[in-house]
């Protein structure tokens, strides 16, 4: 008697976890560096020099009962007021640890906001081109995940879907800018639209619409790109921020929600949080990770690389005539498939050791991701396959 | 629209939360040193040298990529190599890796193993006393706990009334031993007897009743006490293990879900949990403690100051009269108060600055819990107040 829905999910394999592992096999074959992979959104820059420094200093100097003890369930308190205190001046925003709750990374974040806000049934509304994972997220809540189909010419909202879609039964809306996996950053015009529908529509169901807003990427941001804080657009916005990326430490499992100090019920919220945790078995992030990321908050890891791996992909799909929205941020970026079935597509790439993963579980069906968190050394490399492969298989192709 | 369920959780205070914050506001008035706090289960013992040294040799020579990067979905495979070749060596039982699921602590394994089992509405049994937090760790998933009334006479298990209450809805019986809060261990015999009404029940009902093992203070045994390895005794156990208390990290997060090789599921269930991880947003314990238990699977912390204390407490309660089964495990005792009201009875124990636990929320009203996980020093001095406690406020008790 095992519990049937988890045992189905186990048949529905992901493509990236496919993709991925066709790469691992003909890096066997033929030498990983000489594998094209730009399947996994794997931070590919070391952790800041800092950080570790810290964490060796905590292991050498503090007591370590206090050091591995028990972290209260909201977070340790220090570290709270001092993510609250960098989100203050970094967005002039007057957080205090009373709005923060630490998480496991994003996914922890995402769990308890989802739980906070919507009940068995409640829909939740997220934009495509979006993370797949949203949906067993979700959707193992209880809660309904509907996907706004995309507004494929500036992967900005289709606002004209959304104000469709946004229903009576919807609780909460889910963003993420910078995107993964279009690389786009909404714009201050999109936020503005978008918080303005939610404010009418609140009103208008007599429930408030909360915005959930994952920015597991707000560091990376390229050169001359506005990168709005969501927050300062909407009270009723619930962040969810993860280490993992600009730290590059996605495997320590590192995180928070931070509930707008706007928002009327924020320290309910965070409150909440805790109780939440008790029936998820979170118990909090681990503790030597929490007091070592409190002492690093103004830095990141060189994220600089990312920003030339884009210029030198976007420059090179732009000669080969893809059409492509310039990412303004992530390490991701989201051309059209040169043909329809984006899938057949990434299926040629791999016959030229190019691993392209296709869009249609992003909700973009034709289109499809590359994550270009590799060496700059391997992207350039890479151009030459994508060169070749082009040519070969697409020889009609616009490019110059 | 905040959720009700969770928001109605607030105002339910912890009783063992409000004596350790009387305790932390009593310390700042006479001295912590003086305040006689039993009221906690956190390890008083340091982690083992070698785990901080594992540590620092990982931050200071593992590629940092590979340290702090995704682990897979059901954890670091060396790792988990790693545990099933130590609980083969240590319990003769063929554990491999696909066994063994990472989790963060007892809390994240049994948050996974409630899930593979039950549904909304079937019910799980324990067994009284037990630890409170069971409840709001089955409840929240939708399944209920039912509790079965203790054996008061040696906290073994009250054989009559489990077989009166093993109805065909329960899926799962989750067991806690050695125990919180009563500190027995249970006995082959019992262990014999629980799972034969389990394989009886299982053939009469048709579906498996798994057998969930809540085991973190399985290091922590006493001279010339046999605890009995439960999954040698029943193929359906999903054993759930943290390494909290064995190397006192309980803020670090890790440990594991073991299903028993036997269990003709296993496999399947372990890749299960990995699903299960998704909805409830884990991904994992975090990578560089996963790797460095690894490497300190046979140490624990010094944990013999657990039984001193032990030995001294349970000498003075017998001297002044107290009705106590001696503890077989753990760093918790469990005596009888000196009147019905356990409650009163704790809360005249306070004039004395003693913190001690009523048991009412364990399932066992009458009883207290004291948690001697403190210096043993302090358990010294502490047992002058008890015995000044206990003179005055219970003249006619019948002690030496």
């Amino acid at each position: 008697m095992l519990v049937q829905r988890y045992k189905d999910m186990l048949s529905g394999k992901s493509v990236i976890r496919q993709l991925s592992e066709f790469a691992t096999s003909r890096g066997q074959e033929i030498g990983y560096e000489n594998v094209f992979d730009y399947s996994l959104g794997n931070p590919s820059v070391p952790v800041p020099k800092e950080f570790t420094d810290v964490m060796i200093r905590l292991l050498s100097e503090k007591n370590p009962m206090e050091l591995h003890g028990y972290s209260p369930s909201l977070g340790i308190t220090s570290v709270r007021e001092a993510i609250a205190a960098s989100l203050e001046k970094r967005f002039g925003i007057p957080y205090r640890k009373e709005h923060i709750f630490m998480a496991s990374g994003a996914a922890g974040a995402l769990a308890h906001a989802f739980r906070l806000v919507t009940e068995p049934g409640d829909e939740i509304l997220t934009f495509a081109p979006f993370f797949p994972e949203y949906h067993p997220y979700v959707d193992l809540t209880g809660a309904v995940l509907k996907v706004v189909p995309p507004n494929t010419e500036t992967f900005q909202i289709n606002f004209e879907a959304f104000e469709e879609m946004l229903s009576e039964k919807v609780k909460a809306v889910l963003i993420n800018t910078p995107n993964n996996p279009s690389g786009i950053v909404y714009s201050a015009e999109t936020l503005q639209g978008l918080t303005d529908i939610l404010r009418e529509k609140s009103a208008k169901y007599g429930h408030e619409i909360y915005l959930i807003s994952d920015e597991p990427y707000r560091e990376i941001v390229f050169e001359g790109v506005d990168a709005p804080c969501v927050s300062r657009f909407y009270d009723n916005t619930i962040m969810c921020y993860s280490f993992s990326k600009s730290l590059s430490l996605p495997g320590e499992r590192i995180g928070y929600v931070a509930v707008n100090p706007a928002c009327p019920d924020a320290e309910t919220m965070v409150n909440m949080c805790g109780q939440i945790s008790r029936g998820i078995g979170h118990n909090c992030p681990p503790s030597i990770i929490q007091l070592a990321v409190a002492q690093v908050l103004d830095k990141t890891a060189d994220l600089k690389v990312y920003e030339t791996n884009m210029n030198l992909i976007y420059k090179e799909l732009m000669d080969l005539g893809f059409t492509c929205v310039k990412p303004g941020g992530t390490f991701y970026i989201f051309p059209k498939a040169l043909e329809e079935d984006s899938i057949a597509f990434c299926q040629k790439a791999l016959k030229y050791d190019l691993i392209l993963v296709p869009a249609d579980t992003f909700g973009a069906p034709g289109f499809f991701r590359m994550a270009y968190c590799i060496d700059t050394e391997k992207v350039e490399r890479s151009l030459e396959a994508l060169r070749k492969f082009v040519k070969t298989e697409y020889p009609a192709s616009q490019g110059k």
